[in-house]
């Protein structure tokens, strides 16, 4: 799995600093009072869905399982370790995590308490991947939760990912990534198009208009036009909103014919301006030249422009931020020591103990009626006539990653086919309940919050 | 300024692909019609300010440096690039950005408009560098800018950054450093602890005395925590709320005596939670044993705890996703072509054209009065009686950085004694206008808006 040199990004690198410090002075303690070697469970969950969002989409599992996999500690590293004893530091230095992982396909659909991932290894191993599966876990699916509302809301327009420069320079390769698992078509950013294959787009930007200026220093827009279509073609996308939208448009089909490709337009009221600039394309005879939007759209503002001639959309911050939720709030806690389920009491924070697995049930329909989580090792739960799917699938054996890892274009299918299972309330934009619940079966009372 | 082997992120890597498409092709375009070699000037400014915060911080500007400093493209890099013509191709073989760069010092505070960054070249060396110069500024601002209102609002109580798990992994270790670039105190990332020496922190989580049950699996709270003072000594931290906050405080001080450095508290209502336990710890002597707060802190949460007893603060999630603006809206323009202001007149989105620099202008008692933005050429202004401090520093000269720039402990002092000089009400927290104005001097009338 060692990658080519050809990125803008980490390779061969151990991902063991990514880490939070009290993981390694649990590790120290658990080591010198023997509690290091129990076997405990893991499991990663949240606790609700931000902005009472109706579903989470699961994203970033192939992330995680590389991460756990290149989890070790160098020699180097280990020198930076100086408040660790010299036996922790020995444990270090031999670390590779060799427990089971079982969890969500990438692309499934959770709700709050649905277990999403399930380490099972020592204490001592489990306990150092937290914050490195969190992290990557809860940035991955709050894009692509976002990302799968606003494709909902596109209603079948194409959505172009474009948003790298709202966000960290590395945080906008993984964005991308997750922006196509849930259902964007294209995206900016060179890294992600090379790593991940997905399509890349992009044409020019204000700057490029501005650049054109005669000697005198005074504007060139159809300069700037004509040499853009002498470069890519006249299928490419002009930009027309740098000085007045409908002497763009006029001079953009002036100077490529009714051929043109299509016209951004990334300021102002989107919604009349698609209108006017559709009525003005085609009374030019541009009846194919397509209208792209751009310009702080959300799900919202994509939603809003059901109605108008928009051929596509060109999304940026909203995505890469997650629309108002960042992060998941997904946690990774210890449910089970030595066979015994554990859990805290901490107010608002209940959870139930135990290592858990988790089937959907469908109606005939292909509906979802609810997801029930039961004890790993239960047999399956009592479905009636309805149509049970189990979501937790092995990931990891023994440390190794288990074959046949399903690629981006599988999960990003799967994750399509899973959204139309849901009842039509549960793609509603507005804030509301989860879009089915999860009923835990064969646990003791819990009073879950 | 090669960095050594020993860390988990990204070493001697080319920055070259974490950049959108669309200016590669702008500059296929470019070569191809000869304006690539057009002197260009590109400005980072905003036009606003997320959610009406008063001020931002600048941060990201060494990251920055060497960003620029390391785009280049490898022969791998290349071979992805099959959009390209053999032209272009070429071109980005031997590229390395030449120009000048001058901004803003990190730390400094900047408002609407302020010329944070100033880039100048050829129109082809600039405008490749729009992707990363933005994701390293927007993501690094936001962080630095939520957590000074946090570090105000602690009113000299330390704060902890603890939030890698809720952001992408690489995203986590630089929030880590712009919150200790704002005044945090310390971080629980080891990365960011080795990387940028910040001070590490962290002492054990509910899963350290979830692991501690007995051979019934009963919990064994104080066994967790004679444990832990084993390991870590008399002055660590205890978790107290893992089941029930007043046994929790008890077994604590049974185990540890009165000298236990601390307790922390997770989870509840954390002000009446710590006036309990500060009573509760009195009542059994450890008066000098400190109450630690954490779970889901932001500004207002820290300002109002601040007539409780809290001793120190943890702060994760809210930090590493800016507190509400996950990014700052930077935005990076052409302003210049050869010596000719340009400047795009979409709707909302006006702007000044021109290279400029800034200074800023303080009463006698040191208060800030103004920023006056002038041509980058022209004389200083007029300014009466008040001091003038030029904003706009050097910061690249034909590519290389310039020498001696400011430590991030330098960095984190200047913009401490940036923060005293704001009008006192530019550090509420509330929605409100910017603390101070940007005044346009010399520039041809504008319409901002």
């Amino acid at each position: 799995m060692a990658e080519p040199n050809n990125s803008s990004l980490p390779v061969n690198r151990s991902t063991s600093l990514l880490t939070d410090m009290y993981e390694l002075t649990m590790l120290e303690a658990a080591l010198r009072d023997g509690t290091a070697h129990r076997e405990a469970t893991f499991e990663v969950f949240a606790r609700k869905l931000p902005n009472e969002r109706r579903y989470g989409v699961v994203a970033g599992i192939p992330r995680v399982l590389e991460a756990v996999r290149d989890f070790y500690f160098t020699e180097e590293q280990l020198a930076t370790l100086d408040f660790l004893s010299d036996e922790t530091v020995e444990y270090l230095r031999n670390f590779r995590f060799s427990g089971q992982i079982d969890g969500f396909r990438e692309g499934e659909l959770y709700f709050p308490y649905s277990p999403i991932l399930t380490v099972r290894g020592t204490f001592a191993e489990c306990v150092l991947l937290e914050t490195v599966v969190l992290s990557i876990l809860n940035a991955d699916s709050a894009v692509a939760t976002a990302a799968a509302r606003m494709v909902t809301a596109a209603d079948g327009r194409p959505i172009m990912e474009m948003g790298s420069r709202r966000t960290h320079e590395y945080a906008a390769v993984t964005a991308s990534r997750a922006a196509y698992l849930a259902g964007f078509d294209s995206t900016s950013n060179l890294e992600a198009a090379h790593r991940y294959g997905i399509p890349a787009a992009g044409t020019s930007a204000h700057a490029w208009t501005l650049l054109h200026v005669d000697e005198d220093g005074r504007p060139d827009e159809a300069g700037a036009f004509r040499s853009q279509i002498e470069s890519l073609g006249v299928d490419t996308v002009l930009l027309v909103d740098t000085y007045d939208v409908a002497q763009g448009v006029r001079t953009a089909i002036d100077v490529a014919g009714t051929g043109l490709g299509g016209v951004r337009i990334d300021s102002g009221d989107l919604g009349s301006m698609t209108r006017r600039v559709r009525r003005q394309l085609d009374e030019l005879g541009a009846y194919n030249t397509k209208v792209v939007v751009s310009s702080d759209l959300d799900e919202f503002s994509i939603a809003g422009l059901r109605g108008d001639p928009v051929d596509s959309f060109g999304v940026g911050t909203s995505v890469v931020t997650g629309s108002g939720s960042p992060t998941m709030g997904m946690v990774y806690k210890l449910v089970e020591v030595d066979g015994h389920p554990v859990a805290k009491r901490s107010r608002g924070k209940a959870m139930t103990g135990g290592t858990k697995r988790a089937l959907r049930t469908y109606r005939s329909t292909g509906t979802a009626i609810e997801e029930i989580v039961v004890p790993f090792d239960a047999a399956d739960p009592e479905v009636g006539d309805a149509d049970a799917r189990e979501l937790t699938v092995p990931l990891m054996r023994d440390g190794e990653i288990v074959p046949d890892q399903p690629t981006l274009q599988e999960s990003r299918d799967y994750l399509a086919g899973q959204l139309v299972t849901l009842p039509w309330e549960g793609l509603a934009l507005s804030r509301d309940e989860p879009a089915i619940t999860v009923r835990f079966v064969g646990f003791p009372e819990t009073a879950r919050e």
